[in-house]
């Protein structure tokens, strides 16, 4: 059980992949790049390798099957994405992807059936760094990708479309990519949590709840500028003490919710001078949670104690929603397997939302879904020093090759 | 008493010296430019109607004296300046001058001689606009100006030097600016508020404590930069949320101290983006009062609740001050002079502090000095909406010739 051999097999695949990059200085791998293409065929070598066909779909979603005790089953899809985002780390998608081949080589290597088919999904477009829009390969498998959005360009000017053929898929194909109903069982992705709760929680793995709904606003705060020398405090419409007493709502109604998040990310005070009392302030909220009730009541009251602090404070203020998606529930039987696998493992089996959004958000419309989180040091993410240990990458595989051997429909 | 015709004819002196302006549209007066120029020959001109001797000192400060019963006594300085801001109102400074000459010239048309001298000072650069440093014309009259100042170029390259030549000063003769010690005595400048305490108490006319002293300091907050969506509240390490708490304590401190102002005018969160946790947090304090023992102690309450905050939630913070000036506080004595003649005209002697800097902070190196602040709409100022009432300048009138008239050493 120590031996750490798996983890050590899902280790050096990695850093295999993570050789191939759009730059030399750092890891880099944008949907339907040079880099990706090479990815992609090395990744059917070794799937080959292990036993599956291989298949290239009209988007670049490179699949490998491995049958079940009958050709033909239906199948439990298992994977993540391959692209990354600019100065990358190496583990964000990969780990899922490069786990699933590992797992159903182990399986293959033991002449292992089960009574269901696997397919190691890596989609090719989840971090929407190239194109406007992005999740193309899990929508495309899940049947719900316009097909307008492979007329999208990049920054130089080139479309999906061209980027698909030099890739060597085949837009026009895009129907046939949709996943025959019923024909999958569910989806399953491992991926580094990018956050640091398993971390705190002395834990290699976690079994995701939901993936987080999201919404954001902008908030406008009106007041009235004025001299900092000249107007008493108690004369004053000090747009950003408004907005100061305004965040610290959001960040309290927030903490008093459990699995709500909501920030603060950008804030602007105008004119802007260190001797003029602030008459605009703006700031922005992003709110989230694994429960589209549970957030949208945080996001009312966030608004109501808003409205409140402007109204004492005689200061006019202005919320706008700038979007809004609803949440991701994973699916429950898959969860309680997990839980199985992970305590079989060693492990406490425990739960965590995804505060980032995946692949699995688009495949929930073609099967259940379900996520294992991976510990990953800081909780640091989309950097170079994103990292997880080779301890975690064995509990996950265990974790993994437990929950496909015991899973049934 | 209500005819109202002094401040008739002050009203009428403010339109007309407001018709000399650098710009065509808008009044913008910038020291040592043409209109500056015009305005001070349009002045002098006025002065020497009104029975003044005239001159213009080294920096270009235009003196006009009215003797008392005896040729040579000892003189009381009464005046402000005459160059503003770009785009700004007709009564900042202009006010100050046309009231003393206004008042002179009604002591001058009757024949009354008073037991002092009176000259009347129209200073040239108190805004600041034109040249790095300001306050030149006040500074050479207190004998405290640097020659150095006069090689100060505009963004033009034109040095304060080149500017005195073609003004028709000689800065030569800077050392001879300076009033000889003991002939002043004293420095009396009325000024509009520029602030909205008169308006909200109701009074044309207040007296000045002080001028506010000023402490800038520069807050650094260092928390962790963090995905919005994948970080719970409790593992946060928010620099704005920490930031916001301190505003709010700035605000809270500063208000519950009489006569103190505290003002956050800029504040910048990095990365500064819609889903990142701000990591970085800097902002502005700008502390004002009377009293520089009382503001002292409010900066340091400030400076302790921060550290306590930080401290509290895990946070580095980094203050720096980037400015200090103490206060000047105004002679008891011309306080007491004044607050007889707003009585006498009809007034409640109102006192309260200038937070805004005046020529009378330069000046109180050489003599006692005392401020009257006159009502204005809105506290609004260094903009066109700048407005007096002809009431409220008949009031200050009546309250200056009073002050003048009953004035003894």
């Amino acid at each position: 059980m120590a031996d750490l051999a798996l983890g050590r097999r899902l280790m050096d695949r990695l850093e295999a992949l993570a050789r191939f990059s759009d730059d030399a200085d750092g890891l880099t791998r944008l949907y339907l790049s040079p880099s990706h293409k090479q990815a992609a065929d090395a990744l059917a070598g070794w799937m080959r390798e292990a036993g599956l066909d291989v298949r290239i779909d009209a988007v670049g979603t490179l699949i490998g099957r491995y049958e079940g005790t009958t050709p033909g089953m239906p199948a439990l899809l298992v994977g993540s994405h391959i692209d990354t985002v600019r100065q990358a780390g190496k583990y964000d998608g990969a780990l899922g992807v490069l786990a699933a081949l590992t797992a159903v080589e182990v399986l293959s290597q033991a002449g292992e059936r089960l009574p269901f088919a696997i397919e190691v999904v890596a989609f090719g477009d989840e971090e929407g760094v190239r194109f406007p829009s992005t999740l193309r390969g899990s929508r495309a498998l899940a049947g719900t990708l316009d097909a307008a959005t492979l007329d999208e360009c990049d920054a130089a000017g080139t479309s999906v479309r061209e980027g698909l053929i030099a890739f060597g898929a085949n837009p026009a194909q895009l129907a046939e990519a949709a996943y025959p109903r019923g024909a999958a069982l569910g989806f399953v992705e491992l991926h580094i949590e990018q956050g640091p709760v398993l971390e705190r929680m002395s834990q290699p793995v976690g079994v995701v709840t939901a993936i987080n709904g999201a919404r954001r606003l902008s908030v406008v705060v009106q007041g009235t500028a004025g001299h900092a020398g000249t107007s008493p405090m108690n004369m004053r419409l000090d747009s950003l003490a408004g907005a100061a007493e305004m965040i610290l709502s959001v960040e309290r109604i927030a903490a008093e919710t459990g699995d709500v998040v909501a920030t603060v990310g950008v804030i602007e005070a105008r004119p802007g001078a260190v001797n003029v009392i602030p008459g605009e302030t703006r700031f922005t909220i992003d709110a989230r949670a694994p429960d589209d009730v549970a957030r949208d009541t945080v996001v009312e009251r966030i608004g109501a104690a808003i409205e409140g602090i402007a109204a004492r404070r005689g200061l006019a203020v202005r919320i706008t929603q700038t979007h809004s998606a609803p949440a991701t529930v994973c699916d429950a039987k898959l969860i309680a397997d997990l839980d199985d696998a992970a305590r079989a493992a060693g492990h406490e089996p425990v739960h965590l939302p995804s505060g980032a959004g995946h692949d699995a958000m688009a495949m929930a419309a073609l099967c259940p879904v379900a996520m294992l989180f991976v510990r990953c040091a800081g909780g640091i993410s989309h950097h170079p020093a994103e990292s997880i240990s080779l301890e975690d990458a064995d509990a996950a595989m265990r974790v993994l090759l437990h929950f496909l051997r015991t899973y049934r429909t």
